[in-house]
């Protein structure tokens, strides 16, 4: 019953001029998706984004950028490889490619050492380690165009929870889930008023859902299985801001035993509650300009902590 | 300059009447140590014990039970294959594998699952992880006749400390240093009065001491690697009583920013401090008798993490 939830990112920029990415077309971005051991199960679109639901995660389309999530043993690294090489590394304003601590990093098909030298055979990558191995920590490989420069509103905001517990939480597990029933769950009205939504329910439990709003989005993947549960929420909605009250619905909903917040030029706000654990942050800025901001909590002091056996 | 301090390990305790494992002779102890991929490196002796020093950890024998430790990238798992199949199952009493999470486990020449499935192939073996995999967490294999029972005053008891800190932790990184020094540094003769100790420098840094005293043994390991550094203090002196002190002592002089203890038959304590935090503990009581406790620390709330650049 073990499915890595844990995602690796890619979120490109390309340079001003080039052809909108969105004429590429969805043959091209079938293609990328399949490099990556994953497929499109369905695509929404509005004026300004092409958001495409995938086997395993997601990808965004806009004209000047795109942004792809992908879970599970995904070879995300291949994707991001042959965008490169199919654009041109000139074309590039702004690439990022990021790998969360997995569950068993063993089952993965590669390690983030050998996904750092293939990306640093074809772009001049900066990569940095947010926090410490042997806990919660997040790489983050990034090369920037000396032009670039992210516009104002350029924000980035995950929500990545751990080990979630209570009603919701064993609803989620329940195979006799419908999406409906899911959506009220996670109240997704609410959460993401006027946003249109685009959500899959895989078999045997676990959900994902893309939504769009004129430039905006936001995705929700749920991996429900006991002992390794995940729920990750990115969005470029700041979190820091005017979605704090997110995060605490978030967290009130699915009562996460941890959580990982990370914000480009956003600080995504846990509440201050007396049984809230802040365990640790740290940031560092990006020479384009980007504040990226990395915390980890846990819901409180002295947890009783599982015993599984094997 | 990583090296996995992280430690794997095996208790085994032989039936009655079965001849002293003293007796095997130090060239069968050699060829064990070999299997593992490890060397010895040096030996003490006493009425009761004969405690080698390896090129990765340490090696005690007394006539009824031995107890092996290894780190970096040997094979313990292979060595206890060997061992049982040498005695044959039958003469096994109480077997134990033990193996901690480890900073990079794609580093490892097996996986835990692998061990597993090879350890269960020649005894019945209990399989157990305490904590969460996402986390500190520890997984526990054994095996017990149904005869066994362990004796009253069997205890053992573990503090690893991870990422230490302050002018301790910058001495022991250095390469001038004696043994002398890190002997006085650690404050050996007060925290192990009256036993002999055997001690071993590294190149160019890294420290490993074996120390006995009728039939007690303790052994300390330090790995003092900055972003990967890990000390180990392993004893069967219970540091839940009579040893308590020893903990507090170890926590001030090497200040590491997180800790776990795990405990047989013994509850190691970390002092109360307002700044010592514990984040979580579990327990389990194994068949034959043992009440197996771990929990883990940190020194304090929203800990400043570190940004490694790579």
């Amino acid at each position: 019953m073990f499915f890595e939830g844990s995602e690796k990112k890619i979120e490109i920029v390309i340079r001003p001029g080039v052809p909108s990415l969105r004429t590429l077309g969805q043959d091209y971005w079938k293609a990328l998706v399949h490099t990556a051991r994953a497929e499109i199960l369905s695509v929404i679109h509005n004026e300004q984004c092409d958001a495409y639901l995938l086997s395993e995660s997601s990808l965004f389309v806009w004209d000047n950028r795109c942004l792809m999530l992908t879970c599970g043993t995904t070879t995300l690294v291949d994707a991001a490889l042959k965008f490169i090489g199919d654009q041109g590394p000139s074309q590039i304003d702004f690439f990022s490619y990021q790998r969360k601590n997995e569950y068993r990093p063993n089952l993965q098909l590669s390690t983030v050492t050998e996904d750092l030298e293939r990306l640093r055979a074809l772009l001049p990558m900066k990569a940095c380690q947010f926090g410490y191995l042997d806990s919660h920590h997040h790489f983050l490989f990034s090369m920037a165009h000396p032009d670039y420069q992210p516009e104002i509103d350029d924000h980035t905001s995950e929500l990545l929870m751990y080990h979630i517990s209570g009603p919701a939480a064993d609803a989620l597990c329940c195979s006799c889930q419908e999406l409906s029933q899911i959506r009220q769950l996670l109240d997704l009205e609410k959460l993401l008023p006027g946003f249109e939504l685009d959500d899959f329910l895989f078999d045997p439990c676990g959900y994902s859902v893309n939504a769009i709003k004129g430039h905006q989005y936001a995705t929700i993947h749920i991996t429900p299985q006991q002992s390794s549960s995940y729920v990750s929420f990115e969005t470029n909605i700041d979190l820091g801001l005017e979605g704090a009250w997110i995060v605490e619905a978030l967290l009130k909903r699915l009562q996460p035993r941890s959580w990982d917040t990370i914000g480009f030029n956003s600080s995504p706000q846990t509440p201050k509650r007396p049984y809230y654990l802040s365990i640790g942050e740290c940031q560092v800025r990006l020479e384009c300009g980007y504040e990226v901001i990395f915390s980890h909590h846990q819901d409180r002091q002295s947890q009783q902590l599982p015993v599984c056996w094997l």
